[in-house]
């Protein structure tokens, strides 16, 4: 990647696994049992134990750490359209909306995540991006 | 905790340690080296390897996953305000803000997280609450 201007489009993908599921119960102490108890989530409207949104959010970390130098995120906002299940793919899209102009080392990224060709996630992140 | 509404409180705490940092550099797929490398974080404002913004965020998972019933995540926001450090306690606030006056079940909640008195996150999210 060159100059990181409006435009500037990125991409990050994973398979989130069972264990990724429990593993992050394990790391964020939340052990909601739509995550964890099939006959809890037959009874609900997904029909099936589904990701945690936080866990599919952590994927933008990731986005953003493919950028070039140290990117430290200042906020982040993310609306969770539709569930993802264990074992699905998601593909985290970027793309550079905004240059500060005043500090022109803060950037605002419009986040999608897609599984199963269907968004999950919408949202945007702002970064400071330092070099060393 | 009884009855939902405007003004109720809720908390959860914990202590983010290095392993919890390696394990959400593992699930994420965000290896930043601001997160890991003594030698790069020395070199910049923080000094020393700070927690992953949405590791700390990941804490309102499990902050909302107290609330009775079964929460499902609707959108969040949150502006990283400072930098958490590996063995920093983070306690997280919620406080909800709004009831949905035509969907009785979807609530926004405030959320507050620090550590070291300093005010570390600030944002809101808003669920769906779930009953079966």
């Amino acid at each position: 990647m060159d100059k990181i201007q409006v435009g500037t489009k990125l991409s990050y993908s994973k398979k989130i696994c069972e264990l990724d599921v429990l593993m992050f119960g394990l790391l964020s102490g939340d052990f909601n049992p739509i995550h964890f108890d099939r006959n809890v989530a037959k009874k609900t409207k997904f029909g099936e134990p589904v990701v945690h949104g936080l866990l599919t959010g952590s994927l933008v970390s990731a986005l953003l750490a493919r950028l070039p130098g140290i990117p430290v995120l200042l906020s982040c906002s993310l609306n969770f359209k539709s569930p993802v299940k264990p074992d699905d793919i998601v593909t985290v899209d970027g793309e550079v909306i905004e240059v500060d102009k005043e500090k022109k080392n803060r950037y605002t990224i419009k986040i999608t995540c897609r599984a199963n060709e269907k968004i999950v996630v919408e949202g945007q992140a702002k970064i400071l991006l330092w070099t060393i």
